[in-house]
């Protein structure tokens, strides 16, 4: 295995902000809306008695000429000297679900950053106090030495560069706050006590010029050393924050919800150091939850390093009509990618399921259009806070049969689940109730994309949106995959998450009194896991991933579909032996062969694949996949399956994926990240937690 | 000579903005608040039917990978075909002091950005729809093509491709505006007419993918593509904006003047177009006054060339009190450096003269102190947006002897200097009157840094501020020059400079009726040009550069203080045969001497040296010492003097400087830019339509 080295995001809630850091010899640091790490000098070190030099975590490139754009001098300029980046054997790190810590010196240093996440309330009624705590767009963290056995002071250093403007020193805003601001937009601060030191220079490990603060406040690098007299262990809280003031979209015209109840930074940095410790015990509850769980070390990273990318992509607004939200779709930036939103369902209603549903009634309102099939809904509702028109996505184009063509059929199954899975899990009949209409068109868009004529159905979607024009063709999700996922028409992930969207029909219209149409719906059901069976392969044991044209792929997104019935505890669909016995029976087989090297595990690497027939692989549906095998196929987990687990966090802790934090998209036999980094989905694995 | 290339600043009035293109091969582009050209794709050109390929000026370079972050696709990215970057011989560029014009296609195509800046009245008193048309963060151009004598439609091109995020179509927000936005931060547009074509992909050249109405709006590349049909000639107008809502600034929180009248950027976009006309008109005006005017070719392009830099660091903000000014210091972005109003006041003066009295205003206000010498004021006023406590700069720092030492003597002079250049010149007698007190309090310290004792005074200044420590002396403005200007006692520089202070001082104390304290003023003047005249070496014809350890250096600078009383036309104090006849006759020998190869002409370059000893040399301080010079003492300027200008203009219009737009440092032997990039001062070279 690769040197671990990785990015890690760290962030608040909705704030579309990530501090973002841990990548061997990389910089990194605050960055506001971006689709990919940010590029500033991280200071984190130490230097003891023992070191003539500051030692630090490798996450800094000090400028070299900032000094001499000033001085004009001819020599060529130096780096700053001073100090060693310690290298990856010299630290551990220790990523948890809201913590990240480093040690080195023996574990006598110290540092850590905490993004304390929790419940979030429905923001619509949030009292003023409670959204400052809860939406407060702040990370947390500490530095420490313990110099108890010293007989020198220690120094510890923490900072900020950032090549492209100087900083500002926040005690000229409040004299309260110790630390530095990157203009309006982002700081960091400690709290005021004895010991520490502010640096502001072109050099912060021998700062040449020092004005009557001991500033220089026209250069961009800073730092707080703090003091560890010897004997003594101290440990110093930081608090990061960010502020973005101001409409931040366009379309759709809205700002950042914490703006109602912060001034500015300065406020949200002080409200930080003030409630430090209340903010710390969630972090640290989190931790241990984490801890207790029943997951492996490998999948408890990938919870974690999941779970730190899925909330730097949130962003919560407020417009005219109350709480907007958006998730952000990582490196691509589109505004809730409905692809997305029916993965991220199962962590959203674990910690704030109102968002599931202001996205779903956005959706209705804005982001639905009907073409000659019926109800429909769009990809996304836009790209880089740009809300797109109503009823149109910023991401399918007409006219193709591959990447950016349509996905109608994908996003009216996504409506569907993620709308039932939404009211069954939080029991919220009203708002069921509220949507019955727009379930009824649902039902019958899909029936009419099987076919118009009701005795022609089999339940299987073949009929494709006319929004891709005579020459084109709908895709799915899995735009970039080969055909075996590529294409919506008589395809087999497809069909089997058709088969749970009218699982949770019957479900949903039987709730709502609806007989008649819960009726149909377990018919079409039934009619359509039938319809399935008869793709088997008998001669092979396998189902083609698309029905058509002899194709012969094998995918794990064959059960993907089940994923919903499952989670809402549905048992009489997932009961092996019950209504849907032949279909399991085979898809049973289908993933047992599947789950073989050669197959869907990658031959050299292990790694799962989504499809026999493509390197391309996404952790996100990995997943899913892993979780609806380990429930309802067991018996089908071979070793070889099982190892799986550290291959995926290997990818993700090296470089090839990990110098964008979290990514999706993967080279099954490399490892290496080939599309949607820095990706905020890699948080369906919450669901491991409930195994 | 290198081949001509340089980027140049098109920007609005005060909104500390600029489209910086121009330099070859280069990307360029929307900027807001940079100390650095923006690096987006401009694209503009045009596609006839003898060119197969679109014919593009070379300002892109189409990313190569963005298509793939999307499809995953394996094969290497190609970069976009379809055109040819234009190489400078098939294109000529004039530049003119409002307008920047490329021709090309043996001048068919034509394409020019306009800046149209006029007179601005003191926006303090502006109505709203003066300050609507004066204030608009907006530039201008067009792009043409003369297919008279064509018989095959021709294409046109203009867009802008961002890295850094896609663009979002203005039809989307405004059906009116015609064109694509960066967020609510900036954008361009054009009148909706027929035959006009967006696009919006990976490849503006060859679209790949379109969604219904024509674009793919996840690309960060953007064009339009305008239609000339054969036989037709057809110019389109093109309006470039900028928007920047809610508090830009902290120390004093302020927000563009602009927003007070100004909802958006699609505001702005839609006031361009509606008064293209007017604005085109003023633009016209502006250059057919240069073009009228005496200037030589050369001159004519370093006074285009610096004005378009001037406006670029231009910002008009409001706070609670009402209109702030700030000029920002190019590459540094400090805010009103004194170093560079005084500069300035020549150009501020003729254009926008209440910018000069309300920086001085705050200088009072705020950025006054008082050391054990008396009063004196700040270097800058803060960094990059932020405001430094009151009587603090960001600049000046303690303890040290060079760069970054305190200038107290240096900006106490330029307070004194640009308050009566600007009362006299605007004859605003009331504001003098209202800082009498100021004057007097200034008279004070300017004989104090003399000798405590006023029977030791001899006028030069050669007391150091405590502010630097008892191991610290003051520098000039000249800080990273050699000793020779970089040291404020015993100054020759500051000697002169000190004695136009007191002629000034002694005008304005007359005119406030304050006889005794204009009866002192002159005759601390006559004193101070005796010293001067004592500090003259007899033997070399030279006057040192400072009168300390024998120094030898010879600058320039020595006539820089004439530049005021010549301003206003004080005739006494300039008169060659008149009260200052003995120092006017030294004077006229140490120019005469040093403006020769070897000494203060580059013996390499023949571009004007500051001084004697230092290859550093300021683009803004030769266009004074050039005025005073050929008004002063016409008869040292001989041809090698007068060669200068080409070697001036050469500097700016070759990469050396022209990568950054207008550079002020330059090495004198190589023509490379070595401080003081994209920076504003160079305007102080308008002074010479006054010859």
């Amino acid at each position: 295995m690769a040197q671990e080295s990785y990015h890690t995001q760290h962030a608040p809630f909705g704030a579309f902000a990530s501090f973002t850091v841990g990548l061997v010899d990389s910089q990194g640091g605050f960055g506001q809306s971006l689709g990919v790490p940010a590029r500033q000098n991280v200071y984190v070190g130490f230097r003891s008695a023992q070191h003539a030099r500051w030692q630090m975590l490798p996450f800094l490139n000090p400028p070299v000429a900032a000094e001499t754009a000033f001085t004009a001098e001819d020599t060529v300029p130096r780096p700053p000297g001073g100090f060693d980046a310690l290298r990856p054997a010299a630290y551990q790190r220790t990523l948890n679900w809201a913590s990240d810590t480093w040690r080195a010196d023996e574990s006598r240093f110290g540092f850590s950053l905490l993004t304390p996440f929790d419940h979030v309330a429905d923001p619509a009624k949030m009292k003023k106090s409670a959204a400052r705590f809860q939406l407060a767009p702040a990370i947390f963290g500490w530095i420490e030495y313990d110099n108890r056995a010293g007989t020198e002071p220690v120094e510890l250093m923490f900072g900020i560069g950032d090549p492209s403007r100087p900083l500002r020193p926040l005690s000229e805003a409040d004299p309260k706050l110790v630390g530095f601001a990157g203009g309006t937009g982002w700081g960091y601060a400690t709290a005021p006590t004895r010991g520490i030191e502010l640096r502001q220079g072109f050099d912060v490990f021998a700062p040449k010029f020092r004005d009557y603060h001991g500033l220089l406040v026209i250069a961009a690098e800073t730092a707080l050393v703090f003091s560890v007299p010897a004997g003594r262990r101290k440990r110093f809280p930081l608090v990061l924050g960010f502020y973005a003031a101001g409409t931040q979209t366009t379309g759709l015209p809205a700002s950042y919800a914490y703006t109602r109840v912060f001034d500015d930074l300065e406020d949200v940095l002080k409200h930080g150091l003030e409630h430090f410790d209340r903010y710390a015990a969630i972090a640290a509850t989190r931790d241990r939850e984490l801890d207790r769980s029943r997951l492996n070390p490998d999948q408890r990273f990938l919870l974690a390093q999941s779970t730190h990318s899925y909330y730097g992509s949130t962003q919560l607004l407020w417009d005219k009509r109350g709480p907007l939200w958006m998730v952000n779709e990582g490196e691509y930036r589109m505004i809730n990618t409905f692809d997305l939103t029916v993965d991220h369902v199962f962590f959203e209603l674990a910690w704030h399921p109102w968002a599931v549903r202001d996205v779903l009634d956005l959706f209705v309102r804005r982001y639905s259009y009907r073409d000659r099939h019926g109800l429909a809904f769009t990809h996304d509702m836009g790209v880089m806070n740009h809300f797109t028109m109503p009823g149109r996505s910023s991401y399918e184009c007409d006219h193709l049969t591959g990447c950016f063509s349509h996905m109608t059929m994908e996003q009216l199954l996504n409506w569907v689940l993620t709308a039932v899975t939404y009211a069954s899990h939080t029991e919220d009949r009203r708002w069921l109730k509220t949507n019955l209409k727009t379930l009824l068109a649902c039902a019958e868009s899909l029936h009419v994309r099987d076919d118009a004529d009701p005795k022609k159905r089999d339940g299987i979607l073949k009929r494709d949106s006319d929004r891709c024009g005579a020459d084109g063709s709908e895709i799915t999700t899995y735009d970039s995959l080969d055909v075996s996922l590529g294409q919506a028409r008589n395809n087999l992930y497809l069909a089997v998450k058709t088969l749970g969207a009218w699982v949770l029909l019957e479900r949903a219209f039987g709730a709502l009194g609806q007989a008649k149409a819960a009726g149909d719906a377990r018919a079409t059901a039934d009619r359509l896991a039938q319809s399935i069976t008869q793709k088997f392969e008998h001669d092979t044991g396998f189902f083609p991933a698309v029905f058509e044209k002899g194709n012969r792929s094998r995918i794990l997104p064959a059960v993907e579909g089940f994923i919903y019935p499952l989670y809402l505890g549905y048992t009489d669909a997932t009961n092996r032996t019950g209504r849907f016995a032949p279909l399991f029976r085979q898809l049973g087989q289908h993933m047992a062969q599947a789950l073989q090297p050669g197959i869907c595990l990658d031959a050299k690497s292990g790694g799962w694949k989504m499809s026999s027939t493509s390197t391309n692989t996404w952790f996100s549906k990995i997943a899913i996949a892993q979780h609806v095998v380990r429930q309802l196929f067991p018996e089908v987990m071979n070793d070889a399956a099982r190892a799986g687990d550290r291959v995926h966090a290997d990818w993700q802790r090296t470089p090839g994926c990990g110098r964008d934090a979290m990514c999706d998209q993967i080279r099954s036999d490399s490892g290496v990240a080939c599309g949607s980094r820095y990706y905020p989905r890699g948080v369906s694995c919450y669901l491991w937690l409930s195994e």
